[in-house]
């Protein structure tokens, strides 16, 4: 299976490797808008560093890989649907809620697998969490808490592209929700800006809880903070009617210092890339093995948009004060 | 330092021992409409047992301690204010909010010691947390989580007299909000009934999620489920600008056993006797401290009216599906 | 079931407490060499202080607890047989295993309950990973390790009569391999001075590793030291044919920190007092049991000469730098 | 730096992904008695399979990384210092301490890198342990414990060609020590067959402790199973004079699950290949470091004969049943 990368920034860097380490797929070439970092990880590959339209139109190529900045996503899809690529894109699809509707609609036509690049599917530790969830260890799940802290803010600039929070941050938890205990009936959400007065400035928040209740009473929380100086700090709790089950933070080490400080263990692991790191590989293997053996896609185009619209109505609900109803015209389904 | 105690049930029991335990204080005399648990306790303690009225007028009791059902706390409030004694009162003083703001009034001309037995107050990890809090350990608090599931639903009967889980069961947390956080502006309920339908059709919830925004833009999260089959879940985490502190829950003991079927510890002790039995003695010596020495009282009337207020606007916030404001007229203040 | 009490020092009071802990148990009376701490104790608690051979020739006291100073305790033992008491006595019995033998002959003709005071054989850690043991939790037991480091030596002036390391400290580890593993066949001791000097000096060691090898080819390992700084460490570890189990130490509080700075629980309890406090209670509960409802004694003089008989192996074993056997001679039985 | 590869089996094929993964270094041959494998391994990686003589006679190969059956490797490290080739080599170095000698004579004229396979030394936990007692974040090492269990025995028909429990597996404990603590002066063995009878008919033990004690009167003790059926076992404890190091097990992963049953953690991984495959990428890199940037080798021959020469003395222990000195004949030092 050849592939295809669109960006060679630091994400793409991390897929070319996971490319390279699943002896089944083969990177065979690369564009970024960025042509000397194309050309430098073409050189380290002994790739190919070409234009996006030579990639598309090469008919050996099999599947791209999207990993480009967000603004070009919804476009590659389409250029991709059309010229009959497997397709694998980083979340999200756009910031535009329609636009990725639009996107929807074209991806329900093509016969090729599409992938959403939610990497926190596979953790090895929250796919563990899931896998006890859905073999019943704890009964039926009622109350799920996520707890996704970033170690430092982002620079301001990017805080400004970016969305805001619930849409560039709180994506992959409100996907983490949906995995774990499906789409949500209604999204309560509350915002303040406790860590940097510009990010508040600019718009935005950097500090949210938001509260999901479903059809059949089962409620989410999710906690978000852009700072947490120890660390990545990356939690899924559940409550289930048997038990309880809780995916933990992984640590930098397993020392443990006993003095009269107390009893030290290390830090958890600073950030995304040292946490998700071998996620990425098994989420890459998981999109080959749709490719190659037909097997289902575990995040589509559709788990695209409904974290989207989970993000939108907390943009709503946010303005409003209120709750929101997650809707058909939300979710486009 | 003489006591006499009202009410000789299990909470009833926990205090005549404390009382016993503090060399400062004696437990002289004991009343109960249940005359045959009230001689009991008596025989046992060999002090006497005998009516309300008798306790009140004997000149010689310096304290009353009020562990009595609920609704006689606001009159007994008010009884022993009228008789000058210094008063220790378990939680709630009412499940009306009015009354408990006439107890409000009463309360402020006493010239004793009153307190409200907040047992939560006194557990040493709690009180671990928050001195570390107050001691800037991870800088200024900006988002609070208290986690509280009892281990089994009490029986239905006692649901359908409890004044709903938000006055009987969160109240507690409520408290714990105000001790770490202080008074919140707004109060966000969600709550379900997921452990057993007959509290729902009883017009009550088990599962509860509550959020609570500060002035400050500060965000507590409570979550409360009548259900815990490992134990009684009892956590307080708080995130601040350097960094997280967690209070965990206490197991059975240290033993940690690994075979085939993983690494297992013991489970968190059952319930509140078992997790609170230290606190309660620390408690009672918070009141000593207070009637003895002079030491200001650390969860006085007004706590209790405020954790009462925030019960109400929960109520008030699941009734209307909104957010409900703290006001002046709610906590009285 | 009335009690007296020889000697009002720091353990004295411990067990004073629990003798009136428990409802069936009464301190009738107390003794000492320094008049004025029994008078203290006995003014604390309304009982009589006296001398030891009023205590003894007192036919309404049912059982002596002995807990003076180590010389005075074989002497007691035998004068409590004499006077048809029942005996829980600390531990050492003597620090002359020769004088104990002579103390476990007197004591085979005794018809009352003789107890040694082993209390990490009632610490609530201790005892459940002993029932998981004998439930064959982990199969059959193979390698036992015992961890066991006070936070800080005593006095010099202690060390000098306290019969050195072995007999002083380890004993109680020597007991606690008996209570999971029985009678080693060999030991081998090591040990050395690295703490203090000045314990050296006085011909003892502070840092000490010792080998047990038993019959069936099971074999435990003891290390001690006299000095952890963050806490009494005080750990147990069996692996077994299907297993491990591990008792770990008991912290302070449960609160973790994070921060830059790492992940930081609570130190381990500081020392035995708050350490084996619950253990005290247990222990002396189950002496009132043997006396009272005649239930077999947890640890009687046998136990309390084996594990001199292993204090005694060790000493020789540091001596000839070689394994010692364990014989009928050194155990006396 | 072009390298060649002895062994294709298991251990090899880790060596290979280590080599690929390092962009400084590039595998160009491998050879294996075992042809099939070798062509196997050699077209996996588009590289060539030939004989050792072939890659002893190529000149461009930079480096040998002896991978094959321990009987082979003195006499290939003999070889490659014949060729002028850096080495680097899988432990032991021969399982005759006699043969070890020669070897160690013989590298002592090499003047490229040579570097013995102790994979435990590059492991993170261990690495972050060791870093932290060289700071001096516990003082001064007083007592060392080292923990090492396999998950199950290996096949009796293996262990009759081992060498030993001592020289097969505990090797890798006393090179930790040596990491740690440097050359003790005496070592003292205990040995026993728990684990199967077999192994003990073939002559050797499953079950060990033994004793290192230091010339200033440091004390480590290992301890080995073959069989801990949770997983690879794999723990190092330090106690200094202001604190303890502990380097705990990986876990397979973070899910923590509270139940009626207790609270339950994923077990330790499985074996060498999980807990250290980390391990043997940063070891790897480390020899690619003294080769390329002339960087000291982290484990050299020296440490090889010092690991055999505490297994020839724990053999000599446990026949004679008395501690054997550490000797510069044992050493060749």
């Amino acid at each position: 299976m050849k592939v295809a990368l669109f960006g060679a920034g630091r994400i793409g860097k991390v897929h070319a490797a996971s490319i390279k380490t699943d002896p089944r797929s083969e990177l065979v070439a690369v564009t970024d808008v960025m042509t000397e970092a194309a050309e430098a990880l073409a050189a380290e590959y002994g790739i190919k560093a070409c234009s996006a339209d030579e990639i598309l139109a090469d008919s050996s190529i099999d599947a791209i890989l999207i990993a480009s900045s967000t603004n070009t996503h919804s476009d590659l899809i389409e250029a991709g649907v059309k010229a009959g690529k497997a397709i694998f894109c980083e979340k999200p699809i756009d910031l535009s809620l329609e636009r990725a509707h639009q996107v929807l609609k074209i991806a329900a036509s093509h016969d090729k697998p599409m992938m959403m690049g939610f990497n926190r599917r596979f953790d090895p530790n929250f796919m563990a969490l899931k896998a006890a969830l859905e073999a019943g260890e704890i009964g039926k799940g009622e109350m799920l808490a996520v707890t996704s802290y970033d170690p430092a803010p982002p620079p301001v600039s990017y805080i400004k592209v970016s969305g805001g929070l619930y849409r560039d941050m709180m994506i992959h938890d409100f996907d983490m929700c949906s995995y774990l205990f499906g789409m949500p009936k209604s999204v309560m959400a509350h915002g303040s800006c406790l860590v940097d007065p510009q990010i508040g400035e600019a718009g935005d928040i950097d500090t949210a809880v938001v509260v999901l209740t479903y059809e059949d009473g089962r409620i989410a929380t999710i906690r978000n903070s852009r700072r947490a100086p120890y660390g990545y700090d990356q939690r899924v709790e559940v409550l289930g009617s048997d038990g309880t089950l809780a995916a933990e933070n992984e640590l930098e080490n397993t020392v443990v210092k006993s003095t009269t400080s107390g009893v030290t263990s290390a830090k958890p692991v600073y950030f995304f890339l040292e946490r998700y790191m071998r996620a990425y590989g098994i989420e890459w293997s998981a999109f080959v093995d749709a490719v190659v053996d037909g097997k289902p896609v575990p995040a589509g185009i559709q788990d695209g948009v409904n974290a989207l619209a989970l993000a939108e109505a907390a943009n709503q609900s946010l303005q409003s004060g209120r709750p929101v109803d997650v809707t058909a015209e939300l979710t486009g389904a």
